[in-house]
């Protein structure tokens, strides 16, 4: 593949904008892209979905989590692909198609957030910002061999992106190097330093396909020193029972009305997601929301201030592109097991790239304490030479 | 004014709607409103605004944050009304007419949730739902003489709602007894005890005009035992500059768009502020982002898991209704200084009646920790009796 394909897999069409970053700041000279569910002045935000890029506005405004970054001196160079209404895991947009993933070639390169995570691992920008409800930054980080940041719910403005399920929907990045990702973040959360105490996530670690637990184990151990813990001490079915209701319910509220109109162009599966999330009987929710707090509670004790949690991002090598829907099913509620911890809990996360097997990146991840964002980044950046 | 006049000045014509709670359920029995920036299946969100009501679908929809009320057997009665686009602390709708302040007869009832607020105080249903961004809830309980509760940011779910500024957008409720407000909160973030840490924020009360600051001192000493703190250690105006560059900025990146349409039906007042929320430059958002971080840091420091921190609600009592824009402009500013500690710190506060002034009612507010809101109405329950 040539860096035109990529570039045209990666980018929309309707998205062609630059917008010039301010002369002198901290990131002088650096280039972004973001995905095209942030409002760009001058552009129409289409959501991955051509009926929404028909009644959308050319908007006057940009997104305020951009402008941070515009404002420290980096220019954005245009908006990426998401997955339809930033529902799946794997970039497969059957309006647009798949972003092409150069480090896996012929694999997906992870959503929804998979246009920004391409271009960056194609280096046709220096980072880019995609959004994380369910895993849309990590697990597209794991899958391109990325650098990506899930913030702390609510620390990154969501104003002027389309929402999903906004008790979830937080910003994100991703960056070839820890660097780079510590860098930008000190646009957003300043800086820290780490001087974290590790804990391992023994159980999470099982979720995993054979191949990928023990490289993730062996790429654990040489971070040193983390005591082992178990996370999952409600089952994971708990986990999982908790996320989904909660999560199908705020996607009924906020695009249910919109998705449900005669004649929409919605692809099937995210046709049917919507249907099934109006499904949801109120009283699951509420207990769901009760749940939640409750286990989101139990990670703020054992995290505290300076506790990380070290876990896989995904449980397998990203799928080829074109599985069947049956299988890219069962992989995402599997992956959804690890990656529903930091969205119930509200945490920050770090994808980290931790090898490869067969040529295909894996990738660790980093849960941090509610706020210390700055801190997870500092520490991302002191463990990645160990991973290296 | 009959009963009537007060339910058509409080409740949308287009939200003329019932949906039953369950049968059975901790809240059964009770009723309650939702302002109208709260999708409600069958009806349409007016946002406070002609032009959006006329463009707005029927919602098959129910925002998320009604749901546990109703699996809990409330029944909610209608819509009510806001503030155009939730921009205001008056209740002074151009378009609509401000709700009846059955409690301060011939003033304003507070805003944005100002329909909501007059409901309850009138004692149309027994609880209602409306948004605080900037004071929205707790600015009309003052006004009204309610409870009011604006919750942790984040921890009420915002799916289905209008966005206005959403790193500060939460959800609230008011109730015209602490008892049902905490009962309301129960099926939100559960019960906890109260065992509070009271700290009076001394520097806050000296904001208020002389007679509103006596009368609340005294009803602060009441409480008994709170440690007097500086709240304002970086001065008010730091304070005030960064909340408005943040607030503003989301809402231009929010509703700019749509708002700056040629022809819009805009009250001239939402209009300019909406046009001034444009020219907030990037890197003065940006500095404010870091401020905010800073603020928010000390006040999760000051109150750790228990600190409750005592101040006014408002600086002064309701105006009168039509009062000339340059005083309620004054106004605003002022209380403002108030209400964008826990905006711009994300902490949840609840309004405590607390007497009144010749009739008209003053309210006095605790701030409580992080996702401490169910200890905060524990408090509230407990500290009500106090300046009854």
């Amino acid at each position: 593949m040539t860096p035109d394909e990529i570039r045209v897999s990666a980018f929309v069409a309707h998205g062609d904008v630059v917008l010039k970053g301010a002369a002198e700041g901290p990131l002088a000279g650096l280039t972004f892209a973001a995905k095209d569910l942030f409002d760009v002045a001058g552009t129409r935000s289409g959501w991955g979905n051509p009926d929404r890029l028909e009644e959308a506005p050319v908007s006057l405004t940009t997104a305020s989590a951009l402008l941070p970054a515009l404002a420290a001196g980096a220019t954005l160079i245009g908006k990426t692909h998401t997955d339809e209404l930033a529902s799946g895991m794997f970039g497969e947009n059957p309006h647009y198609g798949p972003p092409i993933n150069l480090r896996a070639p012929g694999r997906v390169p992870g959503g929804s957030s998979s246009g920004s995570a391409a271009a960056v691992a194609a280096g046709i920008c220096d980072f880019a910002f995609g959004t994380d409800t369910g895993g849309s930054v990590r697990v597209p980080a794991s899958f391109c061999g990325l650098f990506g940041i899930r913030t702390t719910h609510g620390r990154v403005s969501t104003a002027g992106l389309m929402p999903m399920a906004p008790s979830f929907d937080t910003v994100g990045w991703f960056a070839r190097g820890a660097a780079m990702l510590r860098k930008i973040g000190g646009q957003y959360v300043g800086f820290a330093e780490a001087n974290p105490r590790l804990l391992l996530a023994e159980d999470a670690f099982n979720i995993c396909v054979p191949e990928v637990s023990a490289a993730l184990r062996a790429a654990a151990a040489k971070l040193g020193g983390a005591t082992p813990v178990a996370l999952y001490r409600e089952g994971i079915p708990h986990w999982l029972d908790t996320f989904r209701p909660l999560q199908l319910g705020e996607l009924w509220a906020t695009h249910g009305t919109w998705a449900m109109q005669p004649g929409r162009r919605l692809s099937p599966l995210v046709a049917e997601r919507i249907a099934l999330a109006g499904q949801v009987p109120a009283p699951a929710i509420a207990r769901a929301w009760a749940a939640r707090e409750a286990l989101a509670g139990r990670l703020q004790a054992l995290l505290a201030g300076d506790g990380i949690l070290v876990l896989p991002t995904a449980h397998d090598l990203p799928p080829k592109v074109g599985a069947p829907v049956s299988a890219q099913i069962e992989f995402r509620d599997r992956t959804l097991a690890l990656t529903c911890v930091a969205s119930l809990c509200r945490l920050p996360q770090v994808n980290l790239p931790a090898g490869e097997i067969n040529g295909v990146p894996i990738g660790l991840s980093l849960i941090g304490p509610s706020h210390g964002d700055a801190m997870l980044m500092a520490a991302a950046e002191a463990l990645a030479p160990a991973l290296a």
